[in-house]
């Protein structure tokens, strides 16, 4: 598998070969990914139901689905923010081969499948009981393995340095990747939070998401590099 | 956060940084933002229901549920001119940053809610009683939203100007910014209008989406510039 | 209106300007439309239902909705030909002003609405009775509508020239116009043959997208060009 | 249809003629599937249901449904792996007349039925009785079709050598064709497995994909090429 082509784009999107060719770097398995990523956030508002009332107001059950609308907020949000965190990544890597592929496909399996389990928490968040803290705890496990799925697909080019663009300081990204793959553990804690109060985990969820909008994701660039 | 670096794309969608490495511009803002737009745009149609009849004419349950092709009819040109102006928008910013890409993000996930909106008219707007009123008020409310989305998207970049492309005269742009940013306010009065007469209103929302389709966003250019 | 700016693609995807900015030619608007015939032909397939069957075998109720599958194939050879089709047409477009956007804008309402027409063929063409005729007349019906919104896709930039590619021959497109327009009163007669057979006006439906995939749109090319 | 002009791509996705207007390559074409794909692998997440329970815990309905679970899971690496297959051959393909074109249609089609088939899966997969292996060899008998979909897409420009790239080696991509088609077979293989033990045969399939996953397709390359 060593003498395996990679997908080359170090000159961008398209990188003319000798033949006079142009080889698809990493934008086609960007755009791809963008596309799924795109459905996926949009697929939420499926989720957000109309009541259907015969006589009285429409406006109480509406009201009533609150968790729906707190569970689609949460969930645009983490997808939105992954959708960066995925570019941002992309960005230092320059080459895929086909097993980084196979990851991202893993990654994207993982987070096409959240409007399932944001459909699971809008129905039972408040339900009386113990499944409203099964829908969170299992919500908040999805989490967790997205972000051991990011942890991978950083982890591999890591580990492979030939995938990544020039300006990358592989050591300083090395360092620094124990402080970027810890983020995982915030959405394990979550995990346990979510069986102790899963209302209160929804909201973290939400706070995690814009945090890591506005927090750069430790990746490990040279001074000045024009990579972010 | 003064020193993050931005996602600088003002030679285009590809701008080769010194080491070589092609960083993203806003064409991938812009590809996400065409993906969720293309997405929710097109989510409208399963709006459109087919009666089951078992003996009779489908002739007769098709034609009583107009207000769902008016809703679709509404909110589809609603989405496709928000796609427009989105575009308009973006030709002006060259760059972008964590914050223009959060902003971007919030004003998507009110766009996709578009759908919800639609359905919630199509179902009451008939509806004898208040729930036509309450339906069509916040499909109103929503578009208001909207529109406070459209002017902080483009009020950001207009007080972080080195988002802007080269071409845009940020002083002619700032003083139509008022201008620009009161289109919300025809919005605020279809609230009003929704409750005194949804079908009015609704009809309304077509005229104000073919207005703004035709006539350029007031936002600040030099004369004979090529940004349009 | 005569000194709005277009978007100019005289240059391809990306043209950059005076100032060094890059505008979107019409590769944007071919993208966003390449996005919604995306989503539109693969919502199709929500038409296609598992029956629910608690005794007894699977196989005679998937046999029992062949009009559905016939109805799938139809319209995913139809919208995939009309992609094809577009494309022809924007290869020839180099600039898009508003106007042209609203054009194409309404071009896509109508081919949206497609799966709509498609469920409603799947549900009734074999049903006893007038509702099988009238399903299927107004799918024919809107394949008419379309085919007008792809003369006034083709007829506008005609008559506004400056919006051509410099290889366009004008006076041979002028000329090659009607029998390019012509094309749509082939559905004008499936509307009345859908009164008369609903299953042949389908199948009559499959010869014309297939015809439609192989014969080259008459739209008036220099011989030699290279836009083809 | 000897002289009908192709959309050159021979300089990748964009290729100025001589009157210095863009035509579109096949990067046009890949842009659409990858669209097609995108929503149609997004869209098996709708087949996840939401158990509703009233009394009692979501748990064991939610165990239940694994056969759901697992046709997810199945499916979604297949199509994701037959986007990297398809991309690995557009890298090979230079030019698209309207056949090529076409045959990808059909292919797209076929995958676009995949969340159909997918479903009747999760269905029926456990159902006591013969449905599941009706489900199961739906399922095969479908991938089998998608597998002669991808040996015409590449015999047809293997046959028209005219359409391929600069650097790809015809006479050995000819002589490595029957490989590359045999891969079929392996699906007609699991049609006959389905009826045995279907659960067997869902296994089967994930295998094989995780397998094209990582062996590169034999489609014929110079050696030192830059084509893969």
């Amino acid at each position: 598998m060593t003498t395996e082509p990679t997908w080359s784009g170090s000159a961008g999107p398209t990188a003319v070969s000798p033949a006079g060719r142009v080889a698809p770097g990493t934008a086609r398995v960007e755009a791809f990914s963008d596309g799924v990523l795109a459905v996926a956030i949009t697929l939420l508002v499926l989720d957000l139901k109309v009541p259907h009332v015969e006589h009285g107001s429409v406006w109480p059950p509406l009201l009533d689905q609150w968790p729906g609308y707190a569970a689609y907020v949460t969930s645009f949000l983490s997808i939105g923010i992954m959708w960066m965190n995925h570019h941002s990544l992309f960005v230092m890597i320059a080459r895929a081969d086909r097993k980084l592929l196979f990851v991202n496909l893993l990654l994207l399996l993982l987070i096409v499948t959240v409007p399932f389990s944001t459909s699971l928490v809008a129905e039972y968040l408040t339900h009386p009981g113990f499944n409203g803290k099964i829908a969170m705890a299992i919500y908040s496990g999805q989490s967790f393995l997205m972000g051991l799925g990011f942890a991978a697909l950083w982890g591999y080019p890591l580990t492979h340095p030939r995938l990544l663009a020039d300006g990358v300081d592989v050591a300083a990204a090395r360092r620094a990747f124990p402080r970027f793959a810890i983020g995982s553990a915030v959405y394990g804690a979550l995990v346990a939070v979510s069986f102790l109060n899963p209302a209160v985990a929804l909201a973290l969820h939400v706070s995690v998401a814009v945090y890591y909008a506005f927090e750069r994701l430790p990746v490990g660039q040279r001074a000045g590099g024009h990579l972010g």
